[in-house]
């Protein structure tokens, strides 16, 4: 079966001035349509939520963890159906339950009267935390150092897009022994998390706050916030974090960790969880 | 003069089982809402047309190049001013001319019908041919190798904000001669790129179609769709194009470049441009 996500192509290599023509392969990016129908008082409505730029492939998870991470859903027992829609590979349909309300306040401040999305702006931390169900959640967790240091092998060998594009983002969850429990990778790194978040929750496994989220690049105020979402404590990245999502975590009481490599990080907040032996 | 770029943090670093807190620096990431005022039949109107959490600096230049490559202004003749919000240095005001009439059908499209900005979904790249002025421009680029193998080292030493942080995007303008034009740093690409574009457009140096475009990360759909925008003809990124970053390139006649290293790259599109000699 032709794996979707990866596509093949013709490339030039060009080094000390030889030029070869060879195979290649890039990682996919199209357009997602995620539509909501959802019953208003003149009946049922299909509603365009969003559209985002992903790698094609666990698309109900996508469309499940984005609407939860943007506050518009508040559980999976919300939703009575995920079904593509027939006319386009491209567009998912989340089915609301008949009773059920979608806080498309949230969505109309996130998305339309600021036009937010991706990487794009969300409103205050504040009006984050008023949205999250699981900020109060509880852990005891406490990770040994040696677990971090290993994260970065033990997903090498799940990065299976990675390793054949060189050009993907990688959201993973370990528990906190460091047993590998999920990956998903996309082009947007958002994406990846909400695919990541998607997945528990149509499983009915949030919060995850026995969890650790593995990124493979950056820790931006978004990602943290998803994580908020979701009931996640602790957040491991390769790459360096923005000032937001720092103060982000420190307001969540979330261990932060950056620059993750085999045998040393840094954390920005929440140290108390590592456990130095 | 505190650089608001750049913010003063104390972190923990964990090494072989010993901790130290020391003082560090992140790259700062915050709000920007973008407001537009333009005529309407009924009068003046003022519009918040979109937030993105950038890194604060040149967000003049970010506000007029986000609304240039995104469609809803066409030159800079449509703007009469850019001022700040006085109650907020978060909020850019920029105000069109008496007559212009802002496309905010594109911007409709782009952000509300499919609440695309940022990395999230834009049309197809047919929609977006039929908004760029500069498809058709020429150009007779022809660049050597060693121009391309050089470009690293000459951005490592204007990236201020990534040697303090190592954790923020860069975009740049070189000539085909490899000379360094300009540089900005942003913890979101695409505003790297629309600071980069604003500040061309605010100088009258629109279209591109002379310069090189280099990127400091991977090429995504939306920055070759920005430079279609600007009439870029080529593109030189670290790290791995998308699927559709390399359709988009090829049918708009850019030199796509990925993988760009000190010795080496990987040209997807366009290498007719590059002089092995």
């Amino acid at each position: 079966m032709k794996d979707r996500r990866i596509e093949h192509i013709t490339i030039h290599k060009i080094s000390s001035g030889e030029i070869n023509e060879m195979e290649d392969k890039v990682a996919v990016e199209e357009p997602l349509q995620i539509e909501l129908e959802y019953s208003t008082a003149s009946g049922r409505m299909l509603k365009n939520i969003a559209v985002t730029m992903r790698t094609p492939g666990n698309d109900e998870e996508l469309a499940a963890g984005f609407l939860f991470t943007e506050g518009i859903i508040k559980n999976a027992a919300a939703i009575s159906e995920i079904k593509r829609s027939h006319a386009d590979e491209n567009t998912v349909q989340v089915i609301l339950k008949e009773n059920i309300i979608p806080a498309l306040g949230n969505a109309a401040r996130n998305f339309y009267t600021t036009s937010s999305c991706g990487v794009c702006g969300k409103a205050s931390i504040d009006a984050i935390n008023t949205v999250s169900a699981f900020t109060a959640e509880k852990d005891s967790i406490n990770i040994n150092t040696a677990i971090l240091y290993n994260l970065q092998d033990k997903i090498k060998e799940q990065q299976q897009v990675f390793e054949d594009t060189g050009g993907i983002h990688a959201s993973a969850l370990f528990d906190t022994s460091g047993k590998f429990m999920l990956l998903r990778e996309d082009v947007g790194r958002h994406n990846a998390l909400d695919k990541i978040i998607g997945a528990a929750l149509l499983k009915n496994e949030l919060p995850l706050n026995n969890c650790l989220l593995f990124l493979s690049g950056r820790a931006s105020f978004e990602l943290v916030q998803k994580a908020v979402m979701a009931g996640i404590k602790v957040i491991a990245a390769v790459g360096a974090p923005s000032s937001l999502a720092v103060e982000m975590a420190k307001e969540n009481d979330i261990t932060l960790i950056g620059f993750l490599k085999s045998n040393r990080f840094n954390t920005y907040s929440g140290k108390d969880r590592i456990n130095l032996k």
